[in-house]
């Protein structure tokens, strides 16, 4: 098919509208992805097509088994960082959940999770073919989980169904109001009930220390591309050696005619998963990481700070469980959505504003509630934010206690 | 969960065991994938976590309706490059066919496919929980998949179960002989019985011109990592607007107690696909995409001409039909493998002296049967490629004619 010649031409020298290295970038999703140096080195050296597979074992042929470069090591390396006993480094975080309904349940099933998690859990339930149950949560300000329903929920599940729900999900810190939940609370729950305990690492393992052992985890779900330094798209799964025969299954299709099988192949990794470049970034990033969790103290004392400087500003104030637990923060502006009333630009002032001071990351339009992440910012960088806040906030006449 | 600290230390500076530059590439799946310089560019402006998503749409928060980088756009210059009406970028070409098959049809139906489909074909329908019944092909040494049994195996299909199958799949180029089946015989005994036609072009979309209208195909999956100078994963799902309702169904699933519904998401595409780094590369590298495509002519020419300088030497002969319709070839080496009996290196002497002459890409181990793949290598690494065999040849004793 022939297009246009000077179409694709839109597609030389791709940017992003701002220099990474000029501006704080305060994106909830995107603090705990930027590549390290190492990663950024390893994307060039592996950038090519499938050049991660140079040395695929040619009679298994499975990503998991190559050794060079390491990445059966790096799954098992990845699997002990985490507390668990197996690792696949699969395409998203949202892709792992899918893996973990449809291998332990069967279409009609239930998935207890809480009520604030990522879309994605419910739509990787929905492609599953199963329902699911919603844990309630303490609305605002707080939104907190009620952990302790969810024996109610699972209790629920047995009575409409007559057995039990084919997983527990819990958001370990959910997108919305960065809200660390005890998972310790709900595995025990699960555990009574027998139940498989899946916990959603998105926003905490690789930024946070996440021992999947103590908090009793089956499976830990998680995102390369958010809290990994990797890039996109990677997820990971990970999981107790338990659930290894259904979550890492042996494909058993036979060719009527060929008698052709592909029995070394895992039927839920359709085979190979991420041959490529995420996979390279994420192992490249994988000392850092290693590291890094273990100052995860010192980005709660920034986030803490940041927030109880905002919240000097008239009309603001941090919503979700206080004090922070995460670097991933919502804050209602209710003195700043007055202004916007006003501003020609209406939502868009907070933006405008921001990025002239070479801030980016908060939602376009936003200034009644918007989220951040602070996560990786330096003390000095933390202060450049709360000067620029405290300067838009003086430039429109909000108060600053 | 604390590892010791000198282990992760093995994953920095992580290096193909070659330099790129310095050798010359025949993996059979790789040659297509290679990087241009733009999407090399590209993928280290783009190569952190989320960094595509920075402007993505709020209110639909979907990756194919992000106007900066111009995704929304490159999705439709990819339709109507494939001459197909819709598409969409996923993680894999089997991701592609899983989300065909599951959309298409229910467990239990059947997919007709031919008996030289590669593994990942076999596995997408298992997924789906479907069986598959094979077209058979002539066998050694052309492996001629016969076409018009597609017919007869869609009536085995009605006869067996009462109803069509879900779909019927034609693999364009095969992995194993690189042979070019002629898609309009099939997309006609498809359209005559009703049943949705995919045609896997994994090796030949992104090289060689396809036109999905003229091809009459449904649906075209193919792979970027494969054949569109895109890192990996990255696999096209494109196909006709009458099957766009099914493929791009979206998500109907509803919490039980909030309500939350996410009705702006694609349901097969669990909301977003490849947020990043790959599909940077896709689309930097469309614009010589679009033009090489159409030097595929010359191509064909230096694979041709390899195969039969290569079959001067004694023992060797090309498999799969001929001449030669795609750079992806299958050599029969008896007289390789003659040698390889008496080398104390055995099998991996071939790949030792290749490698000595800074050729690499032949399976080692591999000398009675190798795949080769030519595609984009110039005119003067063909014949420094025919040398080094001719060179090996008259070094063991193998006759040149």
């Amino acid at each position: 098919m022939k297009i246009p010649k000077e179409r694709p031409e839109k597609y030389k020298g791709l940017k992003r509208d701002f220099a990474e290295e000029e501006y704080i970038n305060l994106q909830p999703i995107q603090r705990g992805g930027i590549l390290t140096e190492e990663a950024m080195r390893a994307i060039l050296e592996f950038g090519d097509g499938y050049s991660t597979c140079d040395w695929c074992p040619p009679k298994t042929a499975r990503l998991d088994m190559i050794t060079s470069p390491p990445i059966q090591d790096f799954y098992k390396d990845l699997a002990e960082f985490l507390g668990m006993d197996v690792a696949r480094v699969v395409t998203r975080c949202r892709e792992a959940k899918f893996i973990a309904f449809k291998m332990l349940g069967r279409p009609g099933d239930y998935v207890v999770l809480d009520s604030t998690a990522h879309y994605s859990s419910y739509i990787a339930a929905e492609l599953a073919e199963m329902k699911v149950k919603e844990v309630p949560n303490s609305g605002p300000p707080e939104f907190r989980v009620d952990l302790n329903e969810y024996a109610t929920k699972i209790e629920e599940v047995k009575k409409e169904c007559g057995r039990l729900p084919a997983a527990v999900l819990l958001t370990h810190v959910d997108y919305l109001y960065g809200n660390l939940n005890d998972a310790r609370i709900v595995s025990k729950i699960a555990r009574e009930y027998g139940v498989p305990f899946i916990l959603n690492c998105a926003y905490t393992a690789g930024v946070m220390p996440v021992d999947g052992r103590e908090l009793g985890a089956d499976i830990i779900t998680s995102s390369g591309h958010k809290s990994w330094a990797a890039s996109a798209p990677t997820g990971i799964l990970a999981f107790n050696r338990s659930l290894e025969d259904k979550l890492t299954a042996r494909s058993k299709i036979e060719g009527d005619l060929t008698k052709r099988k592909f029995g070394a192949k895992e039927l839920a990794m359709l085979g190979c998963t991420v041959m490529g470049a995420p996979l390279i970034t994420l192992m490249a990033s994988f000392p850092e990481v290693v590291s890094r969790v273990e100052r995860w103290g010192e980005e709660i004392e920034k986030v803490r700070y940041l927030v109880s400087e905002l919240e000097r500003i008239e009309g603001v104030r941090q919503l979700g469980m206080r004090p922070k637990l995460h670097t991933l923060t919502h804050m209602e502006t209710e003195g700043f959505y007055k202004i916007s009333l006003k501003h020609k630009r209406k939502g868009f002032f907070l933006y405008d504003e921001l990025r002239e001071r070479k801030i980016v990351g908060i939602q376009p339009g936003l200034t009644k509630h918007f989220k951040f992440n602070t996560y990786g910012l330096t003390w000095e960088q933390i202060r450049y934010v709360r000067d620029a806040f405290f300067d838009i906030a003086k430039k429109y006449g909000l108060g600053i206690s």
